[in-house]
């Protein structure tokens, strides 16, 4: 059996994967803020999970974990996870005494990648969109996830589509992040309320000009994201998860109008038949924490083996 | 020994790679037009580079070619070869019962990718940029090329970087191909010459208002595709190819401007050392016809081992 949680900046989302891949177990908790809260949040869940019934505690092997931060290649070692109040925190060493298990760790939105890509059937190729307070990537082909050089692979929410367009927190403008991530739009928007971008659709709805505004500017970066992924790694579907996708139709109807509106414009991006290749990940998918499991599980497995991880 | 060539609207660029990998004997010819003449000039350069002192006609195991069109995943099949004059043409059909070797075919950019790769030291990844009458790039890491789901992996010439720039002739606005291609470049300049880029800089240097504009959309397109392709795929390192490669350092010092300029606005984009990872193939360089045979020689290989080639 095979444990993965997803650390997010509010909640953490654990599941405990059975030797058929089947979730045997799942839990959610409150994050604590800091890296001893953070460990503690992580043997709490860990502890509840083992208490399931179909969960048998003495058979966990390993331990992945999903983290919004940079992860050092090769290391546990995550980096400027700024969301859990974590400057530098290696996860292996302050876990593993207490678990009895390797563990392993990988950026959330990459593990979220490789768990939508086994969700979706484990075969082809795949990015996962993650729209969240910011946009990433992570792109998944023939079972292997794209790690790149030097930490930046699927970082497209920094890419520019709009010289003219706002300010991004990145000192660029017109990012993709900064049209359609969701810290953008709130700050622009900037009215109090616990879900800003379903706000700006509602008021939208309702006529307003602002709001209006940011609403077309997220379905411009989102596409643009779409098209990016398509015409860079050319996978064969784009997964859309994260907290804005909390939208659902609503989001999916304004990205494939936009995307309809390229195709009615361009022959060749009509041939890349792009509404086709957008999904949504269902709401309530434990993507993260399964795809942390799956990785911490073959991680493992190869450090035992002698076969050196590649990180 | 393996042949490689690379067959372009004009010319038409062999070469005879011998089992250490050395480039053993090289030839260049005017391509013919047409599906007959394109299968004469291939036949021809092979025939030449036999004849050449250290190549032993008798030991050519394989060829492999690199061509400008659309290569049908699985087969030796070209589709939409405009600039050769072929709708469609089967080479391995059309050359194998005369060479009386297996032939490959790949797109001529993934050719030229993976032969800037095998020049530049095979290890690490890699993203090749062609920059040519059109805008196109290959990806190779750990000695793999990227081929993607559907055939675009690359075409990050048709990703729109400003919806208010020129019209690209795919339909879209402000594609990096219509900022930054030869053709998209000359067909604006609109005044005859033999190489319409190398004008433009010139009347640049000299002061013409519209020549700049045209130059610094060049800068522009050129040093989107590079943050396209880092934050993206991750590559280590992007090295710029093609005709438009013939101005040398006047382009680099452009391009190394433009990329400055938004390390400056951009701590993010500082940290990513664009500048250093930007890389020109060296002239007269012949890593597409080098690549080409690289690839015929591994999948005849695959394929006499019975190991199915991967297309």
């Amino acid at each position: 059996m095979k444990v993965g949680l997803d650390i997010g900046g509010t909640k953490t989302d654990a599941v405990a994967v059975d030797d058929n891949g089947e979730i045997a177990g799942r839990v959610r908790l409150a994050t604590g803020w800091g890296p001893d809260a953070v460990i503690r949040t992580v043997l709490e869940a860990v502890r509840v999970l083992g208490t399931q019934d179909a969960v048998d505690a003495s058979s966990i092997r390993s331990v992945g974990i999903g983290i919004p931060g940079q992860v050092e290649p090769g290391t546990a070692r995550v980096v400027h996870a700024v969301n859990l109040g974590v400057d530098e925190l290696d996860l292996a060493a302050a876990l593993s005494p207490h678990l009895g298990v390797p563990v392993q760790v990988e950026n959330d939105v990459k593990a979220a990648a490789f768990g939508a890509f086994a969700l979706h059937g484990g075969s082809g190729s795949m990015a996962y969109l993650n729209l969240g307070t910011g946009i990433a990537a992570g792109i998944v082909s023939d079972g292997t996830l794209w790690r790149g050089a030097r930490g930046t692979a699927g970082e497209v929410g920094h890419i520019s589509v709009d010289p003219r367009g706002p300010l991004c927190r990145c000192g660029q403008h017109g990012c993709i992040e900064a049209l359609a991530g969701g810290g953008a739009i709130a700050e622009r928007w900037g009215r109090p309320g616990a879900l800003p971008v379903r706000d700006v659709f509602d008021a939208a709805d309702a006529g307003d000009p602002a709001a209006r505004a940011l609403r077309a500017g997220l379905a411009t970066g989102v596409a643009a994201a779409v098209r990016v992924l398509v015409l860079t790694a050319d996978v064969d579907v784009v997964v859309l998860g994260g907290g804005v996708t909390a939208l659902g139709d609503r989001l999916m109807a304004d990205v494939a109008a936009e995307l309809a509106a390229s195709a009615e414009a361009s022959p060749f991006m009509r041939s890349l038949h792009l509404q086709d290749r957008v999904e949504l990940l269902p709401a309530g998918s434990p993507a993260a924490a399964l795809g942390a499991a799956l990785i911490g599980a073959s991680r493992s497995e190869l450090d035992q083996t002698g076969v050196l991880s590649r990180g």
